[in-house]
């Protein structure tokens, strides 16, 4: 049996019924008291009014001694005026006022003398006085309802008098992964398996949301155990999640059994990714359904359950900054779905630009490395190469951002995690952020200003590397070039090399993976497919893509394929067998002005230094000698 | 004896000092490995590989039937294409694809037939497939070195097959407070004794940092405890901090102490508050003695501790953002001391404004409420009013910051704070934000564009309120008028009214504490001494003043004075007498465009309401028969 979507919604129509119809949820608060120096992150469940003032008396703001004021009316510089031992008291900073004393003069301006002191100028009544009540005064309102408490408010409530407050109680949420190819981390991953990832990411969620969360044990795609494993949550969490099993497929039961235990209200939020997601309750608990992709469970997570969470607290909603940038790419949309697409922000010839990574609901580690959300709304169709577009942000950017961050469009080396990596342990924000499309995607990327840097390595009709290619996009003088590596490039095939490949001439009716269009690797490849004349049609899997060297040779390990190209640190890597082909030149095509950026500074003395050089010799095929020289600066 | 500052160091400079000699303390690295899913906010002590790639084996995108593409290139919509059921195999999202089928045709394509099915359209080779590795390669580098871990990176981690990973220990943290004047907040609170308040900060700014932090007992002022002291926590944690007995008292040992057990590298800092600090080591583990005043000792914290930290965990340090502001007060700050000026931000006809807070070190609240800090640098004087000044901000400003958030300068009443209390209620973000400086500053606040409400109570020669004020201040028809409460002005006198006041002739000789300059309560004190004819001079402590009705009312209950003024709901609050002198009209002043803002609708609404006027009753003192009314709109 196939489940049919109710008619998808909009997420803010989608929260609107599902709060209409939770307000029981929202009304019952669970209250406790904790320890003050405890309340870091918690929420006031009332007004708090000061106990004590703060200071609770009045006390001497200074070393010194306390007086009579009336009495040093007459002391001038040139007229000193002496103070016998027992017209004035000695007093320390913090020291209550004693009475009849009502001032105190600072210990710098007073000299000893035989049988007292001398001063040289008057004090007002109550100067150098901590006013009881300066700070906080007993009876003052000093945090309102629903207050959430910052470091600095715990000791604000302790110096108070208030050791304890009530506080609202985290509400509990109960995460139950679901799904038959599912496993634990625990257990030993085989193919058509899947590791249980989801429930960790959302229990940080949660975590940094004031939520305690709960983890159940995953349940198989039947309804049997569904159906107890939600009793079961129902009964011990104010609200239940359930990821995977939402959507319309024959084993997704799971808007079935909720209407059988509570009611679905919506079953289908127009989102993209996202869309799968049920919004219901189990008896009175609030019952969300996350859609099993790993990117659809967070934004789901984020903007149904965290916000639902948030005005239960009364805390408001948290819009997202917006920063506006320029597309560096096409952006289709379909007109049914609002789609968040994950994006990565740089700045370019002073230009912030804004690149759309994988927009795949499984492609997790897009979302990590991604700076925000391009939010492209339903009834739009999507945004052109060079439009200015709004970038809702997944959190502040930092204050140094864009000057740290090296927008790099083009060819793909383990270098750029070399050099990343070790930018990290010198302790700089200074990264580069890569996009891989190949070396002449890079070029015309770095031609129409959408990055800094484009890795490239692309053969010369005279055997040099990128020249070519430079005159066809810029003018003369206008760019530099980085040397990053020397690298050798091969055929990749199984360990053991079963085939017996040798050179090109061995590939005819071999099947391949290839690097896609405008890669330096495959331009090689051609090449030299054409200096042996064989033609591209005799070999099979010749439009079969990948976008990187691992994934060229991940593919050959995984038998995908009889052979594939690319460099050698790749083969070493994968542990699979390598046939030498040809030296090249892998380096970053810079234009000359951005040779001056800090970053680009910090980035050729990486380049030059043995701790690079090092670590590019220990991953095997690589030449390390011109590292971080600039031709053409 | 007294200690002898060292020359006060800038930060900067102060920093590097210390930086230098605490060389080991960076350089020792320790590490431990924990779950990944445990390692939200750790920090990785190396770069991370993948495991095994995501999603570890080609599958099925969608719901639907696997087939080999080669079979349907032939199908179109206007001739199905018949696939006979050993042609194909059922397959759910997820599932691995088997071999030789190398795509999947979504179900919603795929019509039943007798002993198969028919497809209306043919698929490339992989359509519909997730192909392993799509998201993470295994051996790609996922994380660099020394990255801090976010929600989303955990399922990375778990889905890569990383299920524990190694992270940096975190630094431990011991914190002493000390002092003869310090109790614990366990303790009963007596006259020249302070609880203990600052440890429970600097805990959790230390546990928001990423560290542990460790407690120690509160040590008296004298040489062996400290010592003891200091040398315990030396021997069990990372980095020692003492609280107070820092500065140059003659009871603060510590700098002679620390020079015993290790080094002082800097003593006195350039900065205000905050001057008291020592930098120095106990062995080799670094010491910083903060002062005792709670915001001098966030300040070192925050300035010296933090960034220190910092630099040992490889995070960069956090620049804070800036935002440029009108000032609305003049500061005059000393040249020697770079002075961090507590300020709150508001937005008023269009324009960011900034008002300075309380200056004094022992003013937490003042920090607690604040937005940011005015930095006034050494060598800089200071700022006038109107002045457009950079405000360093604690934290990210939220989207909606301005728009919620009214300025508000002028008188005080308690409603002030009810008002907040049922805004936090509703959930909403409004707040009024107000200083107090008595009604004719708040109306000359009003009308230079310093705040958007000036609450003000001031009598006319008719009889009403506030009029004559404004005329004096505005042009006809510039200003509206919104009825807040109607209240009760008096005289305080201390429970039982030993000295048996009976009105204002009764006051002739006694003592009093006043309410400042300018203030409606203290013009209607001079207007009723006038028509009874008696000069202020008969007054003891005449210029004697507080800001607040609750200030006032405290000064006559612990007996600083034999009575003072305002209203009853103060005297309620602080149980003390109260004999009646007049009623008042309490009403915000703003001019008539302003009450357009969205924020002042709301606050209108609240006025109306049940809510407030209950709350106002039970205070006590109150007319709320017209809040909420707008006169002249």
């Amino acid at each position: 049996m196939r489940n049919i979507y109710l008619e998808t919604k909009e997420i803010e129509e989608g929260l609107e019924i599902f709060w209409g119809n939770i307000e029981r949820f929202f009304k019952e608060e669970g209250y406790e008291t904790i320890p003050s120096k405890d309340a870091l992150g918690r929420i006031s469940s009332h007004a708090i009014y000061a106990r004590y003032s703060t200071p609770s008396y009045h006390s001497s703001s200074v070393d010194g001694i306390m007086v009579k004021s009336e009495m040093t009316k007459e002391a001038r510089e040139n007229k000193p005026l002496f103070l016998a031992n027992e017209d004035f008291l000695y007093t320390n900073t913090g020291d209550a006022l004693i009475k009849p004393y009502d001032a105190v003069i600072m210990i710098e301006d007073v000299r000893n003398e035989d049988g007292g002191v001398s001063i040289l100028k008057p004090v007002n009544p109550w100067e150098n006085i901590r006013i009881q009540g300066e700070d906080v005064i007993e009876k003052d309102l000093i945090f309102e309802s629903y207050h959430k408490f910052s470091s600095v408010d715990l000791s604000v409530l302790i110096a108070a008098g208030i050791s304890e407050v009530e506080v609202l109680k985290k509400p509990s949420i109960g995460i139950i992964p679901s799904g038959n190819e599912i496993i634990d981390e625990k257990e030993t991953l085989v193919k058509g398996k899947i590791i249980e990832s989801n429930s960790a990411m959302l229990m940080a969620m949660a975590y940094e949301e004031g939520m305690d969360s709960k983890l159940y044990p995953i349940v198989s795609d039947d309804k049997d155990s569904i159906l107890k494993a939600l009793k079961k949550a129902q009964s011990e969490c104010d609200f239940v999640c359930l990821i995977a099993g939402t959507s319309a497929g024959s084993k997704d039961f799971t808007s079935e059994i909720v209407r059988e235990l509570g009611e679905v209200f919506v079953h289908g939020l127009s989102i993209k990714p996202g869309k799968p997601a049920i919004l219901g309750k189990i008896e009175e608990t609030p019952f969300v359904g996350l859609p099993g992709y790993p990117v659809s469970t967070n934004i789901v997570f984020e903007k149904v359950v965290i916000p639902t969470i948030r005005k239960k607290l009364r805390q408001a909603e948290e819009e997202k900054d917006l920063i506006r940038a320029k597309l560096t790419k096409n952006v289709i949309s379909s007109l049914k779905n609002r789609e968040y697409i994950r994006v990565k922000l740089g700045i370019v010839d002073d230009k912030t630009v804004v690149t759309p990574l994988d927009r795949k609901a499984g492609s997790l580690f897009s979302l990590s490395e991604s700076d925000g959300y391009l939010i492209v709304d339903r009834n739009i169709e999507g945004y052109q190469r060079g439009d200015m577009v709004d970038v809702s942000l997944h959190r502040p950017l930092k204050k140094n951002f864009f000057e740290n961050r090296l927008v790099s469009i083009g060819s793909h080396d383990l270098a750029l995690d070399v050099i990343n990596d070790i930018f990290a342990q010198k302790g700089k924000i200074t990264r580069i952020s890569s996009s891989h499309v190949g070396s002449i995607g890079g070029l015309k990327a770095l031609r129409d200003g959408d990055c800094v840097l484009a890795p490239s390595h692309l053969l010369d009709r005279a055997g040099t590397y990128n020249n070519d290619a430079i005159s066809m996009f810029f003018n003369k003088g206008e760019v530099s070039k980085i040397d990053v590596v020397g690298r050798m490039q091969g055929i990749y095939v199984p360990k053991g090399n079963p085939q017996n490949i040798k050179n090109i001439s061995d590939l005819v009716g071999k099947t391949m993976v290839n690097r896609q269009r405008g890669a330096g690797t495959r331009l090689l490849f051609d090449y030299l497919l054409k200096k042996e004349d064989i033609s591209e049609d005799v070999i099979k899997g010749y439009d079969n893509e990948v976008t990187t060297h691992l994934s060229a040779a991940l593919a050959v390990k995984n038998g995908d394929c009889d052979f594939s190209i690319g460099v050698k640190s790749a083969a070493i890597k994968m542990d699979i067998d390598f046939i030498y082909l040809k030296d090249e030149e892998y380096q970053f095509i810079i234009k000359k002005q951005n040779l001056q950026l800090k970053a680009v500074k910090e980035l050729v003395e990486i380049l030059k230094s043995d701790q690079f050089k090092r670590r590019m010799k220990d991953l095997g095929g690589y030449n390390v000698k011109t590292s971080g020289n600039i031709i053409g600066d």
